[in-house]
């Protein structure tokens, strides 16, 4: 058996993707409308409020093309909190104009490929912020799942440590070469969700993302062991911007 | 032909994902809910009796995310009990508020590979207990399916017993590892459904689902030869959990 | 260009599962479901006049899990009768209480690998009967459709005459050590439906579907060659039991 | 990079698969539905005037199990007359009682792999009558769309010209085989719809459906390089039989 | 790691794939389909205006074939302008009548694989022309996605520059036989969308479209590096020709 990579753990994710009921929408009376949106807003003014005493963020982003109208990225202490969130929503008013078009579970991870010998990193503060982040509000979002390739000769748990790290290593260094310019959160959802991983992105520019991510295709950890899964790209949804979307 | 490894059976199972149709559950009569939610306790108590005299096993939890918001899991002695199970379930009250996510039918199975010569294991009460196996009310559930995969040089029905057997066994190891912290059901269900076997797991912290399948994915046994379906996971329902679920 | 394999074929068949709408047909009037029970008892007695008369043979089982709630096997001489026995159950009064779930068109199939040379299967009663079967009223069915596999080295198109006709004598070995306990029936399907070969199985005891297909999957023929689609399980019909599922 | 094949091309393809919404067709007003059969008699009568003047064909058929209940095969000048014939039947009052099941777009083609030397092919009337053929009213009908493989070794677009036309002329040889019982239309797809051809087929007896598609699997050009869609088969709709079928 | 591919990016692009309810439509009132129209009509005069300007071009094409019935495709400067589009025109009367297809979200891209060494090609007008292009008003669009393959020996991502760029130019050569015949438009949507690269080709003649893309099947570049998602074909929406569509 190859060495195992150790990982660290964070806050619980939640990425929520919902499409709009537009007919519905329009057909409904102005003021169950204004009831929906003040239930929305005040969803918002609760996740600020998580956000400001550390106990949770949340990102609300419109998702362009068709694959969901709307993405809420949660990020919660527990499951179950992660549950309560998708529950009550499911009960407001707005939901009654929404259907589920995709979702994804999983954890905010740290993988160890690069830590320094001897130092425990739940200790280190940089760490822990980057466990339990706070979400950007940068104007533009970027959701893709992913694997590690395990075919014939392209099998990344068959690698030795030694290989896998140095690998990781330079791919961590195209990251590091977007700083400022891209913000990237890893949730790991082995045992969670149908893929080993879900990346986040956040830019101001979304050209960033494309730049980020076929730079790194060329990097042989992605080139030979990288298999992604649906890509989603958003803007971000302030209260103003919201309420134009559903005006 | 490649020597056949030897499986015991107990309990067949059936994993039922159900979704919740939300608007229509929000828009019924608050007496109508409460008959459909009386329905529900009423088939909680019967699981109970059920395993009180160990005929039987339910396990039912709330499913995060949008693939599915319950699941229950039955253990029974018969296919003919599954499908009454079922039938019942969707002639209920509650059923009209729900549609189907996923289902899996296959059998509690413990193979042969690690048993000592000479011994009959159907005389084994450990064993036997392993086969027809009352249910954790742990805080959540992971559930997976999955094949061993037949591809180019990676075909595990093409290997020998004894390379077989000694993966198993490291494989098994590590299963070994997470004992007290993991429960795991294996079924099998071969001839049954689309996959090779059920992976059903039980947690109190469902960050070692995580650990124990991320940790196995490096084996050989895995990395080389798994292959993997859709994951869910999921809270445990109690009737106090159930009743804010659906308030 | 490899020495095609001969067969001889039989009665076409058509697998039609089918889901049950449990909302609409709990909601419907009692008299007018005793209607469509009414319709489906007599095509039971329909099924059983063309087994009497040896022009067909159907049978009829619940499925177990959300694939589908019923499944109808339906043998006969013509593509035109399954068209028509199609038609006439979409125009029943009980299937505007489903829908359809799966379905599959083929032919049952003697292949000739393992006839003794100089002989004209034809004119064997034994084989006549095996291309017209009255199917079993045992109380499980098993079915899946697969095709040989046709992958880098695993070519079964590309193999010699020789080399397939040994292993399918293997293969057939592990189906006759079954004899009395399942009871199979192969389907072609090559240019009528999307897998090249449909496998019913039938069992009182569920447990040698999963033996038999369990055992087989080490055999080369399967191990190397063998893709298969969906696996459907299932309970016997009888009118009682019928009057149960839709009481 | 590999000479290309040429191929010379005839009349557009749209092949139309359709179900009906049997429990909706079976509530209209007998009068309603007799409209709506007038008009499909009368699209009939249109088609064959079409065939009359050589300006297009049309087949229509019933098709065996749940993918579709028909199929509508048209032949025309442009893909300009092919949507205007889609858009017609879309606002038929038939069309409501039906929802879309599958299509294709493509071209009747002509492969020009065994094309004499020397000769130009649009001279020639036979060459011609086959680019614009009137569609035979046999009793049964198969189709399927393909591809070329470009897997590993298993790659059509790398192999030479004097390869690929060997592997085409054995191929060619199995369908003479089969003249006077299997008629066969090629169309190309490439740049159209998501396979690289259709294989439409037509018959008076099915079983030759399957003799054709199983022999040639044997023939390498299958074998190693003919990836398979969906198969459809159906039953040939005249007047009298479209009339059984909707009454 | 490989030498990463320069990119230039324009204009960003939306694909949006429509298919209209039929049913619906024709059960609508006279009036209110006027209205409906009559905004569709609009919008295509506020996309002539962006056009006049240079600040945006849209192209509007039905689609042949069940996959979708029309298609819009939007290059604007930002996300945000196609997602204010796209919610513009699900909030009209005329998307009530319609349902998603399928989307695609891009941004036009030019690869640097041929730039001659030494010059800024963000100054070049030709470039800058191609980078932000008037859609032509041809009588026929083709749209697929695609990928460059990433499987064992054919890997794209693992080749070195001078190979990727020898093919490609090989590939260019193709294209340009075609000048004049065929337009073509490549989006990139790595980080965007599901595929690496959206084509999108204009022809006055769709069988162009046939033999560009099967040309270039032949081609190295395309025969073992390519992958290709759905292909769609389509027809130019005149007012004139819109208005038959659905009156």
């Amino acid at each position: 058996m190859s060495e195992v990579a150790q990982t660290l753990e964070g806050w619980y994710a939640l990425h929520d993707f919902r499409s709009i009921d537009w007919t519905a929408w329009e057909a409904a009376d102005e003021s169950l409308r204004q009831v929906a949106m003040d239930e929305l807003y005040s969803y918002m003014k609760e996740w600020q409020a998580l956000e400001d005493t550390q106990t949770g963020s949340t990102a609300f982003y419109s998702v362009i093309g068709q694959k969901a109208d709307l993405v809420f990225m949660h990020l919660r202490e527990t499951l179950e909190e992660l549950n309560t969130i998708e529950t009550a929503f499911n009960k407001s008013i707005f939901a009654q104009f929404t259907y589920p078009a995709y979702s994804y579970v999983s954890v905010v991870e740290l993988s160890n490929y690069m830590a320094p010998p001897g130092t425990d990193p739940m200790q280190n503060p940089d760490i822990m912020a980057r466990l339990k982040p706070i979400l950007p509000k940068w104007n533009h979002i970027c959701f893709y799942p992913m694997n590690k390739r395990r075919e014939g000769n392209d099998n990344w748990y068959m690698l030795g440590m030694d290989e896998r790290r140095t690998m990781m290593r330079s791919h961590g260094m195209i990251g590091r070469q977007y700083a400022g310019k891209v913000k990237q959160i890893i949730t790991g959802s082995v045992g969670f969700d149908n893929w080993e991983w879900g990346v986040t992105l956040f830019a101001e520019d979304p050209l960033q993302f494309k730049k980020l991510v076929y730079e790194m295709r060329f990097d042989e950890v992605s080139a030979r062991y990288g298999d992604f899964g649906d890509f989603y790209v958003g803007n971000l949804l302030t209260e103003e911007k919201l309420g134009q979307l559903l005006k």
